[in-house]
């Protein structure tokens, strides 16, 4: 399997991405990984480890595209950019698979224009896996389309029903629409047209789900548009954060405390670990016609890792392949 | 100053609502309380509590609104509930604020049918005070309008302005657009039309926040459609719920981490009180021309008490006018 990264995205690019892609070949066999970017610079950074020469290749890329720049207007200036550059080896079949820390929107615009979508999404959207107190869950879209019509939440449905069933290995998973009330009627425009069209779908929906619910993780996959999916995502962080910002303040504020947050290390560390993003790797964008994961931006080398091990994943289990007949199927 | 309190509402009622209105009137001077239910009922819970007996009336409502019937339908019907009951004695002017803990939706739309709007604000909105790091913070609309135009959120921004003006004293408060994306051009047709209308106000506007910068508390009014604004609100509790079920979970789980926990527990118990819904009283529902307080349904006595504190800072603050004459003086 050929993987094309991108290696000057994310906050700590490069040497954060050729670290995850240097544990990556060690780790995982059968792969190669081609690093778009300034040629000097990768391969300087590169230098700086022992691994198997054969697996990791440049591309020589001399344009950046950065967080600020307008996604639609950088994708069609910057055809030398590391991002464009990454895409176009998919598109060309040059790689299976794209990953990318860098700017969300000239991602997924690039990913939408450069290698197109799968016949049958009329929207593409990013579909991360968050870690919920009773499993992990998806939410699809986390903010590809800020605005969304109620089929698309439909289409949202179908693919992160794929992905459970053939990632996760999960029969049948449970599909809920991120709501505000419980009933039927409740919401806006477009969650009460999608609840009609969930509803009549031969998928195991489960209606309406509160945001107070998600954490909880009792629910596959979340659906929704991208302005709602994506205040979810960072109210998840933001919270997350802050508590644990400032319990760590008041634990180091007197001695008992800190005796006590020393005794409660354990706990804090596996609660980190269970709710860490990092472990489940980047996320998908479903709906291209090729594997685009989209790694944090704040990815250090081993969340960057983990998102080259999602493409892995995806690759041996088919999924779009898989996506496309799903959604054939559905449309036959 | 006289208050109207509908006894039926919430989880806990009527015995939570009726501790809160005896703890009230023993600790605010000047104020008068009409409970609205069922009289025998009412005065069978009443007669546990030694009081001011002419501080406390009954006025009888024989019919209960409950959480799953349809809002305005119920209003409509159920003119002898203890909802609609409150409500009017605020129309008749024979109560100065009207505060319920029960169905949210009956609440708003009877506040908004019965009592009728401020003129000059289109859709009145629920505006919960929210406990942040850097100290409340105000998002309004957290579930009354879950479509919203631009100029709803302007008119959301100038009523929460009059709020931390008159109420929390602060000069000048930063007015926040909550929006995926710090810049001007992100976001929904909703908040990139809003944000343009927000910019040529005159009031002290600071942009957009993104929801992860929402619990550090740094601005202090934040608009949003009510979909959005009520999703955040039950993402932070949710959030921060399931983080204290399962810190608390792995506590338990052996002798050094219980211990721990003991040492560490006036760090909880600070973080808890700093971080409870309830220390704030209920959420404001703004643009309607009398005082209207939405407790939380969950609100035990304390809570109930502390929304009648709130009602009485309104009250004396004379927020309804000052609402009126910052409206008026907009419009000219």
């Amino acid at each position: 399997m050929k993987i094309a990264v991108d290696g000057m995205g994310g906050d700590y690019s490069p040497h954060a991405v050729i670290e995850g892609c240097v544990e990556a070949v060690k780790e995982y066999e059968d792969i190669e990984i081609i690093i778009t970017g300034p040629e000097d610079l990768i391969s300087k950074e590169l230098s700086k480890y022992a691994y198997n020469k054969d697996k990791i290749t440049i591309l020589d890329a001399r344009e950046i595209i950065n967080n600020n720049e307008h996604p639609v207007m950088a994708i069609r200036r910057k055809k030398n950019s590391s991002i464009y550059k990454a895409l176009e080896l998919v598109k060309n079949d040059e790689a299976h698979a794209v990953i990318s820390a860098g700017s969300t929107g000239a991602f997924l615009a690039g990913a939408t224009l450069v290698i197109g979508r799968i016949k049958g999404v009329n929207r593409p959207a990013l579909a991360p896996i968050m870690p919920g107190k009773n499993g992990p869950f998806m939410i699809i879209d986390c903010g590809a389309n800020a605005e969304c019509k109620p089929i698309n939440l439909v289409q949202f449905a179908q693919m992160g029903e794929v992905y459970f069933q053939s990632v996760l290995n999960i029969n049948n998973p449970s599909i809920g629409l991120i709501n505000i009330g419980s009933e039927e009627e409740k919401g806006n425009e477009l969650t009460k047209e999608a609840h009609k069209l969930l509803k009549e779908c031969n998928f195991n929906f489960v209606g309406n789900v509160e945001p107070r619910e998600i954490p909880e993780g009792k629910v596959n996959v979340l659906v929704c548009d991208g302005f709602v999916g994506n205040t979810v995502l960072k109210m998840y962080e933001g919270v997350a954060d802050t508590i644990f910002t400032t319990l760590k303040e008041e634990i180091m504020s007197s001695f008992t405390t800190k005796l006590g947050g020393v005794l409660l290390k354990p706990v804090f560390n596996k609660f980190k670990k269970d709710f860490d993003y990092k472990e489940y790797g980047g996320a998908a964008f479903l709906g291209v016609d090729g594997i685009c994961i989209k790694a944090h931006g704040s990815s250090d080398g081993k969340a960057f890792k983990n998102a080259i091990k999602q493409a892995v994943t995806f690759y041996d289990n088919k999924i779009i392949e898989k996506i496309k007949g799903h959604i054939e199927e559905k449309m036959a």
